[in-house]
């Protein structure tokens, strides 16, 4: 089919002429799909970079394995046509040019660390995921409007340092101070071909993206468990938590009487019932859980005398965390009366709610479906490079099933005809995206 | 008054010649009493072995500051007119020989030996109490029918030690074992004195003492906030426990949902709760507790997938810690099934309750009604090397109050006045059971 041909259809299609988008020069591109075998073959040879023997990997940012994988990746940018810069950051950013000179430019991508001991795919079907999109853009010899921007992000697992820095968000402060391996970024990032000292002068400002749109490995088992296919991201949750510390009185388990006891164990454990019956009794989709708890001084012939704990609410509405904490401090007060205790909730740093573009979020569905594939919407309750980018410009994701919902761990696997699945509706969506108005 | 006086007015108050115990030379044994500045003195001497900074000691059994001490305790036994030994254990036994040749001995003493970062009272007021009892009669010119042995038993912190020792129940097995600083009973016995070669035929037999009593602080806080001044102990509780490990399933707190969840914390705490709420239900002065409780894998952003905690509970009667337990083995079947997750409760060595005599607590209560003191019944919560005494023979104990309940920290503490009221109720017991028939 030619250009003429497709016109007189996409006519049909919008039924209006000034709807009438700007059309790629094939007229068969809602049948392209990216090379299924090639995009998993990629997947299996980027998990030979530190690779470990439960068969996932350790590829820490920053790593002897990041620095050597992202050597590689590089490698496969420019095979797929992309010309590759590293970042102040230490980002690799593979660009196509776009055919208008105002267009700003479309950013796909993920990242390839890992957590200690992580899986194959967290991060991995992102990445190579959008280098085949390019890859395949470039076979099918497609000009596109905006630039197109294939972005690994580095360092993303420590705390999406690669995004943070990308929108010029690290701070000298946070550039110079140690990480848990006792070593600061700006000692780091030179390993991966970043360059902090050009840093202070870099950032990009909002509006200066047509759009960001990120493929990733559903962290949960909504997917696995409900069957569908393609997760369209509502947005990533908003995080808040607090560092709990519980006072009591610590004494002798034998020889103190029940009803002298000011016991910080029975205060905690009715907080920790508390935060999950607060946080379920409402409708929706938002989490709270108490991960961590120590118990002072920890013998079992001692009544504990203090505990600490972990609170963490997460959502896709701020105003829904701060109503359902207020809940948890109400009853938690009641707690520490009943008790004979007191508690110090401190507050940790608030992690905003990203939600994603609607427009996105349409795209993608429609992207999806035409597809053939099953679609449902969802929050990310895991956080995500894309929650930065929505920052500066309409973001998306595309979730595809973990199975079981298994995520940082070697057992964490993606079928490759989910990989395949996610990659063309990437594909498809960054298409449709380049020929919106 | 001379003797026939004595009798005298014995045959008064007894009522019938039969029942007329053997008495003292001395009639007026009722009125003697300790030398109250010298036992406090004594004490205070004996806070300089081990001594911290934060005003208590660490004087752990056969540590340097252990060995010193029983140097300086031979001595006062000595001065007190006893003949000192140092048995295969390395318990100290200064002796007293006693008139009638078949007499059983009667002992009393105590412990020196301190927790780490422990306190000056603890052990100490029930050693020194022992030995000015016997330094009181002797200056008396007592001399008594039984033979009496001050008992100062080594290493009681640990898990009674000496006791177990001076009924051979330290098994080759116990005695080649590390313990918690590496190091093997049987290579730490000999730097006080002891001798293992010797241990296999060595053990005192049930009947072979006339009766065994103890001063010794109390532990809990009930003297103190009932304002009582002796507390005659009914027993030594049994203690039954468990170690707990609870299984559910770690997760990504922010990608699974509070329905998908199985949280081994939610299932510990409602445990927590149960053990509490079980033990309070009945009534009685049993008490039950869990000091020790691990999450795993502890990360504020993770649902907790494992906790370890310990169950323990103390009571006089083992059959209502096993009906307590069933209760809440019961209970904890229902919490795991309600939260998806698994336990399996490892029951540790019991420890078997120990009843006081009821003549010896008849005694005590007559002696120290008979100073004026007030006295009240009560438990021991906590274990002493009376309860393995109690195997061979009749045992009492003394309690006197610790301000505050507070043990087993450099904030112990027993007032002077407490000192002398408790060592004179062990010498007026001591006397009164030395002239039972």
């Amino acid at each position: 089919m030619h250009r003429r041909e497709f016109v007189t259809s996409c006519l049909a299609l919008v039924g209006t002429a000034f709807r009438l988008p700007r059309l790629p020069l094939q007229a068969d591109w809602k049948s392209w799909r990216v090379n299924a075998a090639r995009v998993n073959r990629w997947l299996s040879e980027l998990s030979r970079f530190g690779k470990n023997s439960e068969g996932g990997v350790s590829r820490v940012g920053f790593s002897p394995a990041d620095v050597e994988a992202r050597q590689w990746v590089m490698g496969l940018m420019r095979e797929a046509g992309l010309e590759v810069e590293i970042d102040p950051v230490g980002n690799l950013i593979g660009r196509a040019a776009g055919s208008e000179a105002r267009a700003g430019p479309i950013l796909f991508g993920s990242h390839i660390d890992s957590v200690p001991n992580g899986g194959n795919y967290d991060g991995d079907v992102g990445s190579m995921g959008a280098i085949e999109a390019a890859a395949t853009l470039r076979e099918r010899g497609y000009r596109s409007r905006h630039p197109l921007w294939v972005t690994i992000w580095c360092d993303e697992e420590s705390g999406l340092t690669g995004s943070r820095g990308f929108l010029g968000e690290l701070s000298a402060e946070e550039l110079a101070r140690p990480g848990r391996d006792g070593l600061p970024l700006a000692e780091k990032i030179p390993r991966i071909g970043g360059d902090p000292a050009k840093m202070p002068l870099y950032g990009h400002q909002k509006g200066s993206i047509a759009a960001y749109v990120e493929l990733h490995i559903e962290q949960g088992g909504i997917l696995d468990r409900t069957g569908m296919t393609i997760g369209v991201v509502e947005g990533i949750v908003g995080i808040r938590s607090w560092d709990v510390t519980i006072t009591g009185f610590a004494n002798h388990a034998g020889t103190t009487p029940m009803n002298q006891r000011r016991n910080a164990l029975l205060a905690a454990s009715e907080l920790v019932l508390a935060v999950d019956r607060i946080v379920r009794a409402r409708p929706g989709r938002q989490v709270g859980t108490v991960g961590r708890l120590l118990v002072k001084p920890g013998a079992a012939n001692v009544i504990p005398g203090e505990v600490t704990l972990s609170i963490e609410l997460r959502d896709l509405s701020m105003e829904k965390l701060d109503t359902l904490w207020s809940q948890i401090h109400a009853e938690g007060e009641r707690i520490m009366s009943r008790h004979g205790t007191t508690w110090s909730p401190a507050p940790r740093p608030t992690n905003l709610a990203a939600l994603s573009d609607p427009a996105v979020r349409a795209v993608i569905t429609q992207a999806a479906q035409n597809l053939g594939l099953s679609t449902q919407i969802m929050p990310s309750g895991a956080g995500h490079d894309a929650q930065d980018l929505a920052r500066i410009g309409p973001m998306g994701m595309i979730f595809v099933p973990s199975v079981k919902g298994i995520s940082h761990s070697p057992q964490e696997f993606t079928r490759p005809e989910d990989v395949e699945n996610g990659a063309n509706t990437l594909l498809q969506t960054i298409l449709r995206l380049d020929q919106m108005p």
